[in-house]
């Protein structure tokens, strides 16, 4: 563990997650879809979803095979709700990670096939038909994708979202959106690498706090970064959510008081880890960093 | 077989697939997102799709839970594409099966995620977690739907034909694009019905032609009926092909050609289950005769 190189390790898997993806979002589909999600999903991200399920599976030393699509369908599901949430009807956003966004490049139309098809394509990823990855793997892939991607995950918490702009939330109701929004996925992400393995009841318990607290960091820094970053910085609109009266951390809570909340949050990740008997949690620790230290 | 009454089998088996639904399509997701989520499934409807799957399953005596989560779930992937479809940057149409089209009723945000979501319950649903269906049933169910809704299948239609508006297609292309955009999803219920039972190659293939020809003259006989039918009678608004300069088999061939055509797929439909070694093919034929006699 002393040895732990994070640089390596993060370089050498996202250029794995890099190559997968390259590979497996289709260049051929049909009438621009194809050029459509490769735009969406290629060439930019942080890959932190992608990077959560790895670390969780090498915690677990389980099939690496399986994680790297579990890595890229959870990052397929990400972006498809990035094209959405993008569209006019939602948050009418035109920049994203420093480029047009997908319906301005393609057009409404093409933008909203292209996230229905990456959704898809996720669950096709999950579903290898060459015997890589063995079928009780796939199915328990697939119902954890699903759940974290549905009404009972990052799609109602959406819907939260939008029914919460320019009302007053409290800090449970705030929770409990990005707690669906954004925290189902990256739970699901650390949860996905771990069904790669063989977890035990006492390690399955530590992942899952792990995830829920770095989920939930992970939204805390966000509603930060939203006040104290430039859009040249975050690669998108900074200071859309005070723009448009939504409910965030900084806003309910206060700056400093948000920024304490993210280290407690972080401190609950790292201790679940402490208190387990995984084999190798340096990736994941390094992770719980970077969610909380990012500036972007 | 002689005494085989399709309209009480599919009685019985709609009023399951109605319950099923009713069950399985959540009425509490956050925010009014299952409100819009059932107005989009519950209530309306033929229920081909899933019927398709229950005759396919029962043709092998198959498992009939699984089949009847299969079968909901072609319904909820159908459901999310016609809420899609509809939406302004789509076809902008505001009528689907005699009611006001989800975007109308309850917005366009609302109607993109419930359509998002749909698709996510559509894979919950094949992923139970309480051991009623083997798991390797689930991998194999969830990549067939997979594969049927995505960019090799519905989705990637889709985008042929938003691509084909006021074009010229030749017979080729058009029907390349209808094999995808509703052809995929259809022959995927068959074929799905069929997983959840032990087909032999011989019965795989029969099925495979049964429902890529019932696929096809679904499609050619919605063709037909946009130009004679009325939109009371359709639910939906008629004529609108027509108007929109979308090239359909009607415009390619002609209406007289169009209904030989969905004659000769009838006759291929059944004439892969009667050389076939499946048990029981009756509601699988009656099946295909209300695709090609239908009415609307």
């Amino acid at each position: 563990m002393a040895n732990f190189d994070f640089p390596d390790w993060s370089g050498a898997h996202l250029q794995a997650v890099e190559r997968a993806l390259e590979q497996w979002v289709p260049a051929l589909a049909p009438a621009g879809l194809g050029d459509a999600m490769r735009y969406a999903v290629l060439g930019g991200g942080k890959r932190l979803r992608p990077l959560l399920a790895l670390a969780a599976c090498e915690s677990l030393k389980g099939h690496s095979q399986a994680a790297l699509r579990a890595a890229c369908s959870v990052e397929l599901i990400h972006a498809y709700s990035l094209v959405h949430d993008d569209m006019p009807c939602m948050d009418n956003d035109v920049l994203r990670r420093g480029k047009p966004t997908v319906h301005v490049k393609y057009g409404q139309a093409t933008a909203l096939l292209a996230g229905d098809a990456l959704q898809a394509l996720a669950f096709e990823l999950l579903t290898p038909q060459e015997g890589s990855v063995p079928e009780a793997m796939q199915a328990k892939l697939c119902a954890l994708l699903a759940r974290a991607a549905g009404e009972a995950g990052m799609a109602g918490g959406q819907a939260i979202d939008l029914a919460s702009v320019g009302r007053a939330l409290d800090e449970a109701q705030l929770k409990k959106m990005h707690e669906l929004k954004t925290g189902a996925l990256l739970q699901a992400s650390v949860m996905m690498g771990a069904a790669c393995g063989s977890a035990t009841a006492q390690q399955t318990q530590a992942l899952l706090t792990y995830g829920r607290a770095i989920g939930l960091a992970f939204q805390v820094v966000d509603d930060i970064l939203d006040v104290t970053a430039d859009s040249a910085t975050l690669g998108k609109t900074a200071g859309k959510d005070a723009e448009a009266n939504k409910p965030t951390y900084v806003s309910i809570l206060g700056m400093q008081r948000s920024q304490d909340y993210a280290q407690q949050l972080y401190a609950q990740a790292t201790e679940a880890l402490d208190a387990s008997t995984l084999a190798d949690t340096a990736a994941l620790r390094a992770l719980a960093d970077t969610v909380v230290q990012r500036v972007y």
